[in-house]
Order: C-alpha cells, then sequence, then structure tokens
C-alpha cells in the first residue's frame, strides 16, 4: 500500500511511527497543519497527547486551513497543549479555553493568511504536518479533502512531517494548487470561472525537508447535517425567489456563481436548488463544498463547484468515493487564498450567503461574538465573501434558544461586517433589500419582515424612541442600545415578561 | 473658445443658457452629476437654485462620484430641492438635512456604485449633468479635474448636459478611461503598477444624447489644507518608521503603493515623504491625490500617481495649472470603481491609510457617525482600501474638542471596519501593530500606546472590569460599553470631572 502512496521511493526510508516522529515537535514549536473541515493530520495530534499524558510539559503554536474538530483542536486544546491558534476554530472545547484566555486567538479573514506566513509575519514555520493521499514521482503531494494553505505551509516549512491517508487515490486530479506571486509586482489570478484550473494537481515540496511519514488510517470526522428544517427551507425560498425575480427582471445577470457558507442553512439554500426549475447550469464558488453540491451534480444542475475543502456527511463521503470519477470533472477543490480571493469574488459576481449570529435593525452583523464578548467560531471567510461578493446575503434563523434570543437587536453587540456590505437581510419570516433603502427604511422593513413577530412590539418600541431621543442618520440610544442582551443577561430571556 | 473645446462641430447647436438646459430636469428627475471632490457641474445646480426661487416646486434625486461641496451639495440642500443623494457627501447643511431625516441618503462603498447603476439598481439615469474640458472630433469628452462615476453616468445616461469648464487644455491625456466589463463573464481589470493606462484619455460618448451644453468660467472651490500640525506630523512619523522597519527586516516588499485618504492628517502622511530619505520611487494608488502628491512630484519622488480626483489648494492648483506637462506623465486620473477596484487593491498590495472618527480598544473603527447616530460624511472609499490593502492603517489624533472627547473608546458607538480588516493602529502617542496579537493584547497596547494620558486609566478601568465581569475573547461590559458616550452627552466631556 505504501509503496503506491509514496511513488518518490527514496522517501520510503522516512516511514516511521507517531511517536517518533512528533519529537520535531517541541516546546515553542510553529506547527502549521494541513486540514479546513477535512484533511487534518490526525495521528500527529495523538501522539503529542500521549508525550504530554506521559509527563512531557509542552505547548505549541498552532496554525490550520481554517477548523480542524475534535481530532486536532479538540484533543490539543483539552491537553492544554496549545499557546496560539490561528485563524478559525469551530471546537466547543478550544472555544471555552479561548473565552477564559487560556489559549491565545487570532480571528483572520481567511483569504490573508496563506501571504502572511510568507512574509513571515506568523513567525518561522518550523514544522509543517499535512495530511496527504501520496507523493508523487516527483516528490509532490496529493492533497486529500481539503487544500486550506497547505501548499504555503509546505512552502515555508523547514520541516515536514507527511501523514498518508487511505483515502481513494482517484481523489488525484480534483487539487488545483496555485500560490500567487506576492505584491507588489504579480499578475492577476487568472480565473474567469468557477471551473477554471491554473494550477497543478499537486502541491510542490522540496522532499529533502521531510523528516517523517506516516501512514494513517484514520477518517476525517464526518459532518453531521440535520435534514433541512422548515426555518432553512424558508430562508432558502426568500433567497432562491428573490434572486430568481431579481434575473426575471433584468436587475441581475443569470449565472452569477454562488457561495453558501458553513452548515445547516448553508447546505439548505443549496438542496433549495434541487426542486427549483429557474435555476440550471449552477456555478459554485464557494469556500466549503457540502453534501447538497453532490446532490445537485448528482441532478445535472452543477456547470462547476470550487471550494477549499469537501465536508460530507458519513452517507454522502461514501457516494462520492464510491464514485469520484462522476464528481472529478465538476469539482475543484483549491488553496483558500484563491478560492477566497477578493479578487476573483469581485471579478465574478459572487453570490454571497452567509450566516449571522445576529443582525441590527440597521443591517450590521455580529459573526462572531456572542453577547458582545464570547467567541463563538471565528469570522472565517465570510468577510472575504461579503465585502468584494457582488450581491451579500445574511441569513439568520429568527430567534435562538427556543425564542429566548432574538436573532434581530437594536444595536448588534459585536460587528464584523457592516451595513455597507450587506446587501440583503433573511431570516425565516422575510428578507429585506437594503440597497435603495435609508438606514432609518431598512430599520422599519428589517423590524416588519424579518424580525420574530413577538419581537416586533420591542423593536419598533425602540426605534421610535431613537428617533426621538437622537434623531440622526440611524437612530440610537446609547444607553438602550443593548437593552436585549442585558435583559438576556439578567433573565434568560430577551423577551420582556 | 467654445470652437476649440467642441471639437465635433455640430454640437455646437446644443449651446444653450443654464436656465434653458435646466428644463430637462423635473420634479422626480434621477440627476447623475460629475465630481469627487473637484469636477463637478456649477451652473445647472445655480439655475436649479434660481428656479426654485421663483416658485417652482420640485425634488431631485442627486448621484455623484463622491462629495461635490457647496456649489452642489450646499445649495441643492438649502434650497430644498434634494430627495435622495448618494454615495457620499461632506457638506455642513446637507449633513444636517440628512441627519433630520430630510434628505434620504445612502452610504455606499464608492467601488460599488457605477456597478450598480448598470445593473439598474439605483433606478433610471434620467439625466447626466457633466464637466468637461472639451468634446473630441468623435464627440468624446475629455473630463476636468476628477473622474468618479463619469464614464458609467454617460453611457447610461437617457440625457446629458455639459457643462465645458476653462480649465488648461494641457489636462488631456491625464485620464485613463476604462468600464470594466460586468460579472460573470470578465477578464481581470489589467493594472500592474499603479501608473498603468489601460484605457482611453476620453469617456466615450453618444453625441444624440446631448441635449444641451453650457460654458462654465466657474471654478471647483478650493481645498484648505492646513499646514501639518504637530499631531498630524507625529502619526506620519509614526507610520514611516514603522514601514521602513518592516522593509528592513524583511517583513515587507519595499515598492507596496500608498494610498491616504482625504483630509489634512491624509495629506501630513504623504508630505513625511518629502524629508525621508528612506523612500525613494514613491508609487501612489489612491483615490483623491492631494497638495503632497505635487511636492513629492516635484522632488521627483514619486513614480507614478493613480487618483480619481485632484484636490488642491488654490496655489497648489496653480503650480499645477501653469506646468501640467511637468506632472501630467506621472498622474493618472481613474474612474473610481478602478481607483479604489478590490481587485487591483488586493493585487497591488496597497498600504491603506485612512482616518477615523473613533477607534475601540480592540481596533473597531468608527468612521461614519457621531455618537452612533449622526451622519459625519460617509464612509467613501475606507472600506475599498482598508479591507482588500496589503497592510492597513487606521489613524486619528487622540483626542477631538479640546480633550473633551476620546478618540479611543471602550467600545465604537458604529461600526464601519472591524478589527478584521484593519492592522495597526495610530494615533499622535504611538502605534500597536494587531496583526500579532490576540484582541485582549490589542486592548492592552492601544490604551498604553495609543489614547491620550488622560484618558488611559479610565480606558484600563474598564477594560479590567470587564475582564472581570464577562471574561470572553473581547471582554465588553455591555451596560458601560459607551460610557465615555453617554458621559460626554451628558456634561460635554468624555473624562469624569
Amino acid at each position: 500500500m505504501l509503496e503506491k502512496r509514496i511513488r518518490l521511493k527514496h522517501l520510503l526510508d522516512k516511514v516511521t511511527d507517531p511517536d517518533t516522529a512528533c519529537r520535531h515537535i517541541q516546546n515553542g514549536t510553529n506547527v502549521f497543519i494541513s486540514g479546513f473541515t477535512a484533511g487534518y493530520p490526525k495521528l500527529i495530534p495523538q501522539a503529542l497527547v500521549r508525550r504530554a499524558k506521559d509527563g512531557d510539559r509542552f505547548k505549541i503554536n498552532l496554525f490550520a486551513g481554517a477548523s480542524t474538530g475534535d481530532a486536532v483542536d479538540g484533543i490539543l486544546a483539552e491537553a492544554g497543549l496549545i499557546a496560539w491558534r490561528r485563524p478559525y476554530m469551530s471546537n466547543r472545547g478550544m472555544r471555552e479555553k479561548i473565552n477564559r484566555g487560556e489559549i491565545r486567538f487570532k480571528d483572520d479573514h481567511l483569504s490573508r493568511l496563506s501571504a502572511q506566513v510568507r512574509d513571515g509575519g506568523l513567525g518561522k514555520a518550523h514544522v509543517a504536518v499535512v495530511e496527504a493521499i501520496a507523493i508523487t514521482e516527483k516528490g509532490h503531494l496529493i492533497p486529500s479533502m481539503s487544500v486550506g494553505n497547505t501548499p504555503t505551509y509546505v512552502q515555508e516549512a523547514e520541516k515536514i512531517i507527511i501523514e498518508i491517508s487511505s483515502e481513494p487515490p482517484e481523489l488525484e486530479g480534483i487539487h488545483d494548487i496555485f500560490i500567487p506571486e506576492d505584491p507588489p509586482y504579480r499578475m492577476p489570478i487568472p480565473i474567469y470561472r468557477s471551473g477554471d484550473r491554473i494550477g497543478k494537481p499537486s502541491i510542490e515540496m522540496d522532499p529533502n525537508k521531510v523528516v517523517a511519514i506516516l501512514y494513517s488510517r484514520e477518517e476525517d470526522s464526518c459532518a453531521v447535517f440535520n435534514e433541512p428544517g422548515t426555518v432553512s427551507q424558508r430562508i432558502a425560498e426568500h433567497i432562491l425567489d428573490f434572486v430568481a425575480h431579481e434575473i426575471r427582471h433584468d436587475r441581475m445577470p443569470p449565472a452569477l456563481p454562488w457561495q453558501s457558507g458553513v452548515g445547516d442553512v448553508a447546505n439548505a439554500v443549496l438542496s433549495g436548488f434541487i426542486d427549483n426549475d429557474f435555476f440550471q447550469n449552477i456555478d459554485i464558488y464557494s469556500e466549503v463544498l457540502q453534501d447538497a453540491v453532490l446532490d445537485l451534480i448528482d441532478l445535472g444542475k452543477v456547470r462547476a463547484a470550487s471550494g477549499s475543502a469537501m465536508t460530507l456527511s458519513h452517507k454522502a463521503r461514501n457516494r462520492f468515493f464510491n464514485e469520484i470519477y462522476r464528481y472529478r470533472d465538476k469539482i475543484v477543490l483549491r488553496p483558500v487564498e484563491i478560492s477566497n480571493s477578493p479578487e476573483v469574488v469581485r471579478r465574478l459576481g459572487v453570490i454571497a450567503i452567509n450566516t449571522a449570529i445576529e443582525v441590527d435593525i440597521y443591517g450590521q452583523v455580529n459573526s462572531t461574538h456572542v453577547m458582545g464578548s464570547q467567541l463563538m467560531n471565528g469570522i472565517g471567510g465570510s468577510g472575504d465573501f461579503i465585502r468584494n461578493g457582488a450581491l451579500s446575503f445574511i441569513v439568520t434563523p429568527s430567534t435562538a434558544k427556543g425564542g429566548k434570543i432574538s436573532a434581530i437587536v437594536p444595536m448588534v453587540s459585536h460587528v464584523d461586517h457592516s451595513e455597507h456590505s450587506v446587501d440583503v437581510v433573511v431570516t425565516e419570516h422575510g428578507l429585506v433589500d437594503t440597497r435603495p433603502l435609508t438606514p432609518r427604511q431598512v430599520a422599519e422593513q428589517v423590524i416588519k419582515r424579518c424580525a420574530h413577530p413577538n419581537y416586533r412590539d420591542l423593536l419598533w418600541d425602540y426605534y421610535q424612541q431613537a428617533i426621538r431621543a437622537s434623531g440622526g442618520h440611524e437612530p440610537h440610544i446609547l444607553s438602550e442600545a443593548f437593552s436585549f442582551h442585558e435583559r438576556f443577561m439578567a433573565t434568560g430571556d430577551m423577551q420582556v415578561r
């Protein structure tokens, strides 16, 4: 098996066991790993945890593509092995330590991180630990289910540890690896269609930097998607109806590519295309490709789907692995600095759909901090797409916690995306296109159409009081702006009882 | 004179007087004007005001490139003739009416407006009113001191009114007019250096749409720059020292182009290059070019300066007009969707320097709303550059109103740019590079290095209380977050007396 996967034969000498390999990682090592919801190394994290349990005391600085789940972020955080983590995570245990200040975390726009690594802004790339399905005759890497920042990490690393995974060799050819030049003198990123391939199917690597190769039978932990519920379905319907309406009235060209964030609602939006006859030949230029993309390919509705990673449920993963040849020509996996490139996103005119924790009456968006202070996951690629897309949707169910939290609030408790970058606000109740409206008109419409009926009067009262007390272009009463949040923190319910 | 300026002879038949011309503008007309701090029409606004004074009651919807000053925004707002205004203004009288809700205003990222006009999102372009220095033999327009959105307005307008201004004919050749294709199928914008010319020196126009031509002797009202004061100079020094340090330590390439916002501080930053030996062959890829650019060209320090407009003091304007030939090869004036293009800004790796009303301890930025509600000017191009630049500085004097307002606050009262997009915070007291820091580290540094000494203890107290009361990734106490603002509104001073 390993003989087939390691095609540059002298590298077979580097095959070793995880406990030996992980000695290259010591206290203070900057560790740059593959992984972007999938495709992360599994053996080295386990070996590090074992070493810690054996009494070795050390902390590493961990950089990935994006989130890596329990198998990396979870177990390393729990073992207390992380000093720094960037650029994104979504693990509960890690989140708690970040919020207690025990793990240092900075939340980066995903499109920027590779360039920061290349310019040295994140310190030396001591060790790269990357999952691959094969090493080519030239000693280049074939990644697994994600690309993320791996090409740059491999290029910049002093030492490289490779985990050869057992995923099907037919994945070879799905990746498109292109590291852009760095400014000031560089050519455009030559992508003109979602499916354009501009690079190589493998990651260039200096084989002399490889210090260890491991053979892994571990699998990515799979995503669990809930069947689209009524709320997600309604949100998806609002979006598709709106876009179809805009196209029919000649206010949008018909073939703009779609980006949809990560999670149930994002998956539901793409699932919405399944029974929709208006949309055919769909282009997807997104970050993470989920189950719905496979469904749409099966139906012959996708022209091309570009992303940096595939996050599939167990069932979809099996389907994909059994018939990769059917999907491979439609799917392109790219480095995240390309999948999320502001240059390309703006050029293609991406329709961006991203979720929020909360949205305020003027369309300001909180994607990251619960009650203003507690980090949820991070901004991820949402800013790359929202700010530069041709049309940006922000979607959220109108309430959370069984109705005790309104996702529409007078003022969001943290802002990640400003009203200037958000075009359309959507909940299950309705949708507001903010583009032709003043902030006051936005407030009136968002309260009437997007807020949950239980909160409309409270929001309207705030807005009317703000007009009287402050006036201005965006009337606010600063002493009352967070009254919903304060009430929730005091009573566990944003509603007045 | 007019014979020389109107080189397509049959258009001479269209020469008329302002009062006749302005009859093409009626109640409800969407009027799209040239102008971006300079280069706006002067005669038609005056004629509209005269008509209103004679008893005609009407309101127009006014779209420009950016701000147009008293001669347009001021007199039209005062006369009550504006229903809608987009995308940016900086006029006191207009601002007051916007804040009272008497003029409808939406604050747009400047790079996006032309595309919205082309896709019909702003309604029909009934009448374009544009200043030009000449009409070519083919019937194309040579703009004056700005380009802004004029190429698209002229392309989309049903009727065109032209004000031929008396500015020197030698301006011809300074403009570079390129309307990008619209998505989804388009090629890159082919700019690889600040000075690249990719279009034509004139704006294409269908001469059959011209309904009136006026001859104007009115001049743009000139900018008044204050001699850089100590505060502006210190801010400039901090920025140039930092960038030089980064370049010397190989953390930045040496030739990234510079963008500097509008106003005294922005002008001071560029003036800082004058006595600085480290920086030579400077590329400027900015929005508005001010006096300092001419000084730097005189010193042979500028390789190329790109912008969408020139805003010069009276003195600099005379110098420029007397020797245009010396400056013309160094300066390129482009449509604002090109000068501010996220695609180009990201590709070139622009160093972006923009001013703020206030910044909070975590680096969130308020560029638009005083005390959360009252519009100041608008976001302008700051989001185009901050979000996509290679290195983004936010600059502000540490205090305003004689020390009664701290520009560093616990939480900004409105967010236009999130901490994820802002790299370096600068006041006259110092500078914090937020890129390698967690939010808590940013707070500590911003309080110590950027805040005015009179406010450091107050900010530190808030921050320490927030850690104790809320914890989290960005500790905040929502009930106290606006305490500085509330104190100012109650007592006229953010300090505790």
